[in-house]
């Protein structure tokens, strides 16, 4: 009897859902639905069970070919505990407790933070996944995820991998952390139009400074623009010291970095790169680089891969 | 039949042993000897032989009672290889194959960089040993050992801990390890007196500027000197960014401080938990800061602890 595993990534906007193949992961169907707007403790619970039968029902599949339920969530977890979600509106949730109203309770359900389910999926979607990976994911927010021992790090509440708010700088503007100097301050997607405009008051640009896109950033940096090039050599430097904190600390097979910001490519790679030789200590300098693969359905692979872990 | 472990601490200057009841941990004998001036490749391993028989002998031991050797290696190590030692004039060398030749090769020989061992050995004898914890070792060098899972964490070649190396701020200054801005060139023994010296410049001070030692600097900042605590309050501050980055990447269970900076005890804690609050992230702010307790004792502690774990 073929076997299945389903990855489910439960945003603030919408919820993704991936039915694989166990334990082959290929991706045999995809569905999006709305995240419901009311009643989120029950209802995000009942759709995603209701969902879950109809992909079910589509493909022909028993429930008892099901092996588990992999689920990503947009906040801090710990053994499937939220205490706050402040984008779902959870607070002191069981998710397992929860999940097991709606699908059958000997399924197995694993349950982490988004980024974390990212870093786990982006690590085992390699071609030999690492035992210690470091994943970066530059957005509106910039999160991540650390692998240890082929294990997500949680961490003691939940907090673990969340580097996007390392202290890389005496900065006193507030983060949305509530604290200042954070890498997010500098590689997040607003702090990134913010750094444009700043620059631009000192340097020549060709950017519309009106209708300011962060991939116009990206692009004209790759065409010489001196203020989109300065702005993308500012986020490599504090990526690298970042990197080189986590290096000392951890020292990871590797780093991945993924996001909509990494959509920038080779630039973004190699300008981090070039900085990271600079501040990386003892041999932590050879420590490779290298872009997310995944992209848009990280959070669906990640989460059915995390199933069997689990 | 009763079992016992032997740990052995290997420094620059000296090699320590200690000799542990098993599993009570219970320690039986101490003894030290002088690290052999030549030959390190094989004097060192020579001499840890020698001094083991000797012990077993003096305590009426069967070699067959022997459960393990732990040793604590002043480098960074991965998998009981060591790529290079300045301190013992090591070079890539494989402790276990070097141990063998004078131990019977049945017998457990489990390695470590010492800053992780003390890590190990310091959460070890804690009344309930945390599953992560990071232990600072704060002395000449700035150290330290991170344990994730019950495991010390020694990373892709062993840099995993030096957490000594963390850069923390803007630095020209070139540190030990070649690069500048680390937390060492704050909490180091030679970063205190040099930056007492710098305060003295601006502020008055009862503290002797000619024959100064760090235990002064901590006495005197007891006693209210305005330049010893300057000094102490600048060392809290950056352990509590260093400490505030690595809660938000492994969110810890619990910080330990150890090395001899430490013995200058509540003053230091207090100090770095006063700053520690104001930059610590997300829930992050209630882990909890202890002091060391193992003292000299942690080598051997530690590694005679660490060969029931591997």
């Amino acid at each position: 009897m073929k076997k299945y595993v389903y990855g489910v990534d439960i945003g603030g906007t919408n919820i993704k859902f991936g039915l694989f193949s166990s334990p082959e992961m290929e991706l045999i169907q995809k569905a999006e639905s709305s995240t419901p707007l009311s009643n989120h403790e029950t209802s995000i619970f009942s759709l995603v069970g209701e969902v879950i039968e109809s992909m079910n029902k589509k493909n022909c599949i028993e429930m008892s070919q099901i092996e588990g339920v992999g689920i990503a969530v947009p906040c801090p977890v710990k053994n499937g505990y939220v205490e706050k979600c402040p984008n779902l509106k959870w607070e002191k949730l069981d998710i397992y407790a929860s999940m097991n109203k709606y699908l059958p309770s000997n399924l197995k359900i694993a349950v982490s933070n988004d980024a974390n389910i990212a870093a786990y999926g982006e690590n085992q979607s390699l071609e030999i996944p690492h035992n210690n990976a470091v994943f970066y994911t530059l957005g509106t927010g910039v999160g991540g995820g650390i692998i240890i021992d082929g294990e997500i790090l949680e961490g003691r509440t939940g907090a673990g991998g969340e580097i996007g708010h390392m202290h890389v700088f005496e900065g006193t503007e507030p983060c949305s952390c509530g604290l200042s100097g954070c890498l997010e301050q500098v590689c997040g997607t607003s702090a990134i139009l913010k750094q444009t405009i700043e620059f631009s008051k000192e340097y020549p640009t060709r950017l519309d400074l009106n209708k300011l896109t962060v991939k116009d950033v990206f692009d004209y940096a790759k065409d010489g623009d001196i203020v989109a090039m300065k702005v993308i050599d500012r986020i490599g430097e504090y990526m690298a010291i970042s990197a080189s904190i986590l290096a000392v600390s951890l020292d990871p097979d590797i780093f991945i970095i993924g996001g909509g910001v990494s959509k920038a490519g080779d630039i973004l790679i190699d300008t981090i790169k070039k900085h990271y030789k600079k501040h990386a200590r003892f041999n932590t300098g050879d420590i490779p680089f290298i872009l997310a693969r995944t992209g848009n359905d990280a959070g669906i692979i990640g989460a059915a891969s995390y199933v069997n872990k689990k």
